[in-house]
């Protein structure tokens, strides 16, 4: 029996037996609940909003609004980058956002979204949930006070907008760009400007010329975002982000009051909207792509001698975050997952998608 | 209030309140029930009976066993084909298996598993949720009265083990091997004799010699099935089955008397299996394609000779069902997913991914 039948019964006057029953439920028994949910991303942003939003429904109808799920976009509770204070603080209940943001309170939160030159998304769905990864997302949880599981992720990002082309290392030297993360401060490196700014104020320094340029998510995301009213130069693939999950966190206190089987719900809906929210973006991408190139936008690669600078920045600034136990043993678990599922990939799925498109042309 | 607390409270002699609020309660309310799972696995085969072990338990736990699962493993209640009549009829509840061994009740069932050159698992996943697979997959249902969601991929499956090494097309002819679906039928074009059988039957039939070869999953699943005790020689990439995908399906009267909550629960418990049951093999197969290697299993790949023959068998066969009209609208909208999203995966992903490897050396 549940608290909520509980009470009824008890404005009911309940006999004796019923109140056994109650005082044998465990504690975590409540009835019905509302958490509240703040994110990262301004209401309706594309995709990212939409992981957030179908997580907590998905939360409130399995559970009937026995547990229902208030979401708060940035700025209608707390800022964008408040949310990470304001769930351990217990200001609020959860938070849905990118855990890179969060890398000032730990280095480590970088895998669990993106690190430069790092997992696609199918070797980071691999790595988490097969290979120890969301268990070392729980040992960061651990110490900040949340219970932490992906449920978002955009896939592959591009590399972005620019005024220019790119067509050397030296192009970085003073560029004022928007990157967060360890892809930033390998930008950094190579002697960018980086600017850490959420989605919502992007277009807005993009604009007034704050920033010279920007990468957001990808062609869906960014067209709605509107850069290529400002901007016709966009870089299809990047280093920074190759997969950028998305993570759902609830405090921790508020996660052990509730009943196991709301503890599922929430981290079941968390590993559906995961996978939801990565087809959402890869459908929706291919189309965005070809307006944009209708619309004006000129699509280029960058070229080797860049990825090579990229590849080396990358490494540096991982190699300056290993003194850290933890973010050592959460890259190393890292690599080894994507060592151990390289070589099968490689046999079956490439050689299929390889033969597949040269014998249907 | 649920027909739960109904009974008890009538039990406990209920008011006239109490009797108002039953009486309003929609008619799906039913409290505490079970239903019987019925699958096409031996229990314990690897992978894929934890997909329907991992669903089942996903939704008894977030209903706090409300709604129960039940699940009996192939021949448990019934044998591992005959489940699908077995929910069809109200026999059981509710089946976890491959939908292409029921090509025979629609063919348009294959692309729910696999076709021929058909879709990669990402892709069928983009397919599935975004681009109108999952409603094909519904209509498909409500013919035969089942409510069916994808609950589960093996992903790309090995071409398969072989008695003999394969020089080109003509060594398939009067080749006795196991392939199921629309991947055995163009077997069967090539000159093979195909035979269908389930997988805890396939062991027995290849050391017996009723068939010279078959394919069944990939390294890890097959090594557990111990093919490599009676043949060595290993084809690891494969026409057939580009990504496999199975399904939880409820019998729709059934699926229908559940509440809306329910009906979410088992909805995203199979997702979530869906994408998790994709790692689980990705993240195994790998470790057990080297110790297949090192216990004496060559690696082969097919020869162009014999990938151009699977194209042109596949197509021939996927040809011969365009007459079915929802056929062929599940195969144009699988075309039109597919042509759609790969523009931005090759530009992004795939650049990416040449660029890493390329880089990291």
């Amino acid at each position: 029996m549940d608290r909520r039948s509980f009470l009824k019964n008890t404005a009911l006057g309940g006999t004796a037996a019923v109140a056994t029953t109650a005082l044998a439920a465990p504690a975590y028994a409540q009835g019905k609940r509302t958490l509240t949910l703040v994110t990262t991303w301004g209401r309706g942003l594309a995709g990212v909003h939409d992981a957030a939003q179908r997580a907590a429904d998905s939360i409130t109808s399995m559970t009937d609004g026995d547990l229902t799920i208030d979401l708060k976009a940035a700025g209608e509770l707390v800022g964008a980058f408040e949310v990470f204070d304001a769930v351990t603080s217990g200001q609020a209940d959860m938070y849905h956002g990118a855990d890179y943001y969060f890398v000032n309170q730990h280095p480590g939160y970088a895998f669990f979204t993106a690190v430069p030159f790092g997992m696609t998304s199918q070797e980071q769905f691999n790595w988490y949930y097969q290979d120890g990864g969301k268990e070392l997302h729980d040992e960061l949880g651990q110490i900040f006070g949340l219970k932490s599981f992906l449920a978002g992720d955009t896939g592959a990002q591009a590399g972005g907008w620019f005024s220019n082309e790119i067509t050397g290392p030296e192009d970085f030297q003073g560029l004022k760009f928007r990157m967060p993360g360890l892809g930033g401060a390998a930008l950094g490196k190579m002697g960018a400007s980086v600017q850490n700014l959420p989605g919502a104020e992007v277009y807005q320094a993009l604009a007034s010329g704050a920033i010279d340029g920007t990468e957001w998510i990808g062609p869906w995301a960014d067209e709605k975002a509107g850069f290529q009213e400002i901007t016709k130069i966009y870089y299809t693939a990047g280093f920074h982000e190759p997969s950028a999950g998305l993570t759902l966190a609830t405090n921790r206190d508020v996660f052990e009051s509730l009943s196991p089987a709301h503890q599922k719900v929430i981290e079941v809906a968390a590993a559906e909207a995961h996978s939801w929210n990565l087809t959402q973006f890869l459908a929706n991408n291919g189309a965005a792509l070809q307006r944009l190139q209708s619309g004006g936008v000129t699509v280029r690669e960058f070229p080797d001698s860049v990825w090579d600078a990229m590849g080396a920045a990358a490494q540096e600034v991982l190699d300056e975050n290993m003194g850290d136990e933890l973010f050592k043993k959460i890259y190393d678990s890292m690599r080894t997952s994507m060592a151990s599922s390289s070589g099968w990939i490689n046999r079956s799925i490439n050689t299929y998608a390889a033969q597949r498109d040269r014998v249907l042309g």
